[in-house]
């Protein structure tokens, strides 16, 4: 396994192995990893000869207030990881070579933000498109695999690789989660003891909205109350609940073919998502 | 010479001559070609072994009060021209291939459009990084060739190219005018014959203020009240005249060691632009 630091030299790497024949694959992360990333190196394997992991906690997704300083950073413990789990290259490009003086830049996907995170969170998949798009550049891969706990990320990232023309397969790999459900997160660590204990609330909202679907309720709002109680009985700070249309994300308020709930809530100061398809 | 009409078909040509080991160049065009964009194949043919014209009228680009619907347009003339210069590949999408229903991503440089045309049309360099962008996934060239004509341009395309980590050298080839000194552009043939006689007062303007600053004036102010006159004496419309670091487009006061000029002025009904470097 080689670290590469500088976009450059990932570039040369990339290009020479698809000219080789080999097919290159991407898992874009934050660093901090746990089994959800190790998952989706796992997934990547099946479509890809080489696999890149790149390792970037990415100034420009975090608002002003949130936890850009503070967010974990492990850079022996990732590198460790990744060796074990096979991965080819490991891509750890410095804030100065990702975005130096004068960096003016960005990639806006304009719809699908308007809603969940992205309505709590101005600027940050303007942020994510950036970066992603960067790191698509660098790292030329044909292939490139994201996490479904973020799931208004993959599809600002379809929507952008599809309007960029880009010509990359957009993999989704399953949630991983807990014995107890919670869904992984490198913001889990930040949990105390009692937090991390109440914290599946946001996996047991959403699989009571589930099982209220397949008995038949149709009403998104009933299935939201529920789901806020569930949430409010553990302490948790409820930022958003949506019944969504899988698609276009915007919110239903009958339940027919296909619906799709996602869920922001603040254990404490962390704020924690998660998401599962309801029907369809 | 071979006419490409589809992204995914376009994609695959660029990628296997790629991996071949030859060199893939890409002169992006709104047709209605002139001797401009052909001196720009001729300047990239030093730099590519295959020579790939993009021709696409490209809409996100015009604002709503301008001349999409009437820029003038004429394929079978278009390639013809490209066939005698000869160029490997003409990619020519129409609209629904580059901007299908759903399409909402778009590029945006911040700080360079603050000035000039940009200014006066808001969302115009939105739109042509936005297509810059979709071309160059499109046609996967090594090196692009742009004219100087559209000063502003290739600056915002520089700094794209560069903060999105672009691996595409970005070619800028002189201005080519007339005998009477006017810059070349498809609009032109807007002009009605007494206009494009007084269209030379573009250059006529550059030129003064150039010989102002040979001969040692200083003061922004005074050469672009020269350059006011020339514009106003032949009936043109002035939108802007101004005096501009030639990096970051900043305003000039005092001439010092580099600047540059660039013009918009209306004859009549149609828009030229003109540029040129006053000093450094």
């Amino acid at each position: 396994m080689k670290v590469i630091r500088t976009v450059a030299a990932m570039q040369e790497w990339a290009l020479h192995r698809r000219c080789e024949g080999r097919r290159v694959g991407l898992v874009p992360t934050m660093g901090f990893l746990h089994q959800g990333h190790l998952s989706l190196v796992e997934t990547l394997k099946a479509h890809a000869d080489l696999v890149v992991v790149s390792i970037f906690v990415n100034p420009i997704q975090f608002g002003p207030n949130e936890d850009f300083d503070r967010y974990p950073r492990d850079e022996a413990r990732d590198l460790a990881l990744l060796q074990e789990a096979g991965v080819d290259i490991v891509f750890m490009p410095s804030v100065a070579e990702m975005y130096p003086a004068g960096f003016q830049t960005h990639v806006e996907v304009e719809k699908l933000p308007q809603h969940l995170c992205g309505l709590r969170r101005p600027g940050h998949f303007r942020g994510v498109a950036t970066v992603v798009l960067k790191l698509f550049h660098a790292c030329v891969p044909q292939v490139a695999a994201f996490g479904a706990k973020d799931y208004q990320q993959v599809q600002v990232i379809r929507a952008m690789v599809r309007d960029l023309n880009l010509p990359i397969l957009i993999i989704e790999s399953d949630i991983v989660r807990e014995e107890d459900g919670l869904a992984l997160s490198s913001r889990n660590t930040f949990l105390t003891p009692e937090e991390r204990q109440k914290a599946t609330c946001l996996v047991r909202a959403l699989q009571e909205g589930k099982a209220m679907v397949e008995r038949g309720e149709t009403s998104a709002v009933a299935i939201r109350h529920v789901m806020a109680d569930i949430l409010e009985d553990s302490g948790a700070r409820v930022d958003y609940i949506a019944i969504i249309d899988p698609d276009d994300l915007e919110e239903l308020e009958l339940i027919r073919e296909r619906a799709h709930a996602a869920i922001a809530a603040y254990m404490g100061r962390t704020r924690l998502i998660d998401n599962m398809r309801l029907k369809g």
